[in-house]
């Protein structure tokens, strides 16, 4: 009980997947930047939801583009979750990843938390 | 990679720069299908131009929603490009791995010309 509870706190929180693009370009002409992984937590558990909950806490950094907490479905990887957020260029996707919550967030929680992942950026074919 | 094993990994692959979503579905709440990788043929070669071209007819598969070729521009994997389309249940998901359309690709055409590769699949998170 206390599991789906926290589960379903973190869907609450999570659910919405904010849209913060605050620029003109079309997003499909924008670097879609997305990360898939396992957490080394068990599914449904509190620490899940946890880090769930920080990591939607991404989506506030300046420049990021529609992000979303995706779940991953597929069963031929062995990832559980994603997140994905666009980018209107390189130069707004590097002040991301270098800014100080982001690192913050990749050292304190990420670095600690996560089993296995992989980024995949990608930008429409023929740009 | 043994062909059964690619056979079964790639019978869930994808198609064009087409827009063929023919459904009311939220394209948000939709099952987001994807696979990124790497071809055996020289970047900027015809063999590679006439593979993207075959893969894109996949568009036109019943059931085929809002599909995209990719350029993949991660550093941190070895992929190069990527298919994506979006499928409004899994009913539609599985009519389409079936489709001898879609068999045929893979069988003929991707299993000889794809180096490695990698499917992600993802729904929002919350469903």
């Amino acid at each position: 009980m206390k599991k789906s509870l926290a589960l379903f706190a973190a869907a609450a929180l999570l659910g919405g997947c904010a849209t913060t693009n605050m620029n003109s370009k079309k997003e499909t002409d924008m670097i879609t930047h997305s990360v898939f992984f396992k957490l080394k937590h068990p599914s449904g558990s509190a620490e899940e939801a946890a880090f769930l909950a920080e990591a939607q806490k991404l989506a506030a950094i300046p420049g990021v583009g529609t992000f979303q907490v995706l779940k991953e479905t597929s069963p031929k990887n062995e990832f559980t979750y994603g997140l994905t957020m666009l980018f209107k260029d390189q130069a707004a996707y590097e002040a991301y990843n270098n800014h100080p919550d982001h690192v913050a967030f990749v050292q304190q929680i990420w670095l600690n938390e996560v089993e296995t992942f992989q980024e995949i950026d990608h930008i429409p074919f023929g740009e």
